[in-house]
């Protein structure tokens, strides 16, 4: 396959790519997203069709590329400085969002709420995926679609695909949920048939919103020794999650 | 309490501390080891007491420290060269190491082998302190008192204090074994009343070493979709030790 080669930094592209890389706004506003590394690409191959642009060091390391994907070389140097990673591989990417999907949040659905910390973020959605859990997202989480979610996703982001819905169409619809929250009414999580809710995970520093905390039918807890405080959003997440698969 | 202050970045003790946060060997050279925010002190004062210097910006600021320790005040311009965080909280201190006790490693304790992330590391001992499980590390695992994995267990760490066991020691004590590890022996981990175990976790890159494996009774995994290659290590580590509490 023909490549074509940029070199300068200033090139629109590239330009594109680095805004991409930094700015939420700017990939929501353009409605795409960048990714570095030949694992994450042959998992955007093997399961999300939007590829865009694929940006490579040497075109000949490149596997097949479906048709209509543009194909770039640039030298190693501009790589070097491109890719947010301290060793590049020599291969960044870009793809389209996806469209949000519109599906029916129901009992078995993970609802995550203000999960700021793109690294769990990432842990949670590879975990779901693990799992075959649906997941939501509601209230000022990470962007799941931000470099350092991706990779932490390990690309379980790519079949996941978390969806976003509204706090008010959550309350609104009235659903059998399951906050992870320690409150007067907390119970052990293993004393709850967590396959009947939508269960809720807050983030570490403000845990769940007050409207959906008031909004659960049930409030549960991981027990734990009293002198933690609390465990780990991905940790916690996932044993939820394992609660919910029994 | 009246501190002594230091303003130049070449005093003995700033070049210790910044050698302290970049190399395990000094660290296990001099025995000590160094953290940074007022968090982390506070649960060093409730739990740890081998505090040894405590570097802030603001004496008034500190709690107050036992008979003994060290305190120095620094201009901020120093913190903020001297701190590994991107936002210097005021504070740094030192520890001295823990011994290691030669506890003894039986059923019900969770063995660490090659575990290299310091973020993951530290989430398994965040979470093996909330599960009241004690831990074990054989075989290059990541330092347990870096400042990451010192950060990422949350001060976990100086509670659990992580015990070092060679290789060569669970061999020779033909230990139960139960290695989460996918072979053409293993089970689901559901199975297994895992209580009876010592639990082996493995690093996400190379798993468990092939003398682990070999001495295991038994490999169980953690069943997932076939799609998924892993879990995070510390997200497979915490539904192992979930399963262990039950």
């Amino acid at each position: 396959m023909q490549a074509e080669r940029i070199t300068s930094a200033q090139n629109p592209l590239l330009r594109h790519i680095r805004k991409l890389q930094t700015s939420r706004a700017y990939r929501e506003e353009c409605g795409e997203f960048v990714a570095d590394g030949w694992k994450l690409l042959s998992e955007v191959l093997k399961w999300y069709p939007f590829l865009t642009n694929v940006i490579v060091t040497d075109r000949k390391s490149s596997p097949e590329l479906p048709e209509g994907v543009r194909i770039v070389e640039i030298p190693e140097s501009l790589m070097q400085s491109l890719s947010s990673m301290k060793t590049p591989q020599g291969v960044i990417f870009t793809c389209r969002l996806p469209q949000n999907r519109d599906e029916n949040i129901c009992a078995g659905s993970l609802l995550l709420d203000r999960i700021q910390d793109p690294g769990n973020l990432g842990t949670i959605l590879r975990t779901a995926d693990a799992f075959s859990i649906p997941v939501f997202l509601t209230n000022g989480c990470a962007d799941p679609f931000s470099e350092k979610t991706i990779r932490a996703s390990m690309g379980a982001v790519f079949r996941t695909l978390p969806q976003y819905i509204p706090l008010q169409e959550i309350l609104r619809k009235k659903l059998p949920l399951a906050a992870t929250a320690l409150s007067s009414a907390s119970v052990d999580l293993r004393e709850v048939d967590l396959r009947n809710y939508v269960v809720v995970i807050g983030s570490e520093g403000q845990g769940i919103s007050n409207e959906l905390l008031a909004a659960a039918e049930k409030h549960v807890i991981i027990p734990m020794q009293e002198r933690c405080e609390s465990l780990n959003a991905g940790v916690a997440a996932a044993i939820a999650m394992w609660q919910m698969i029994k």
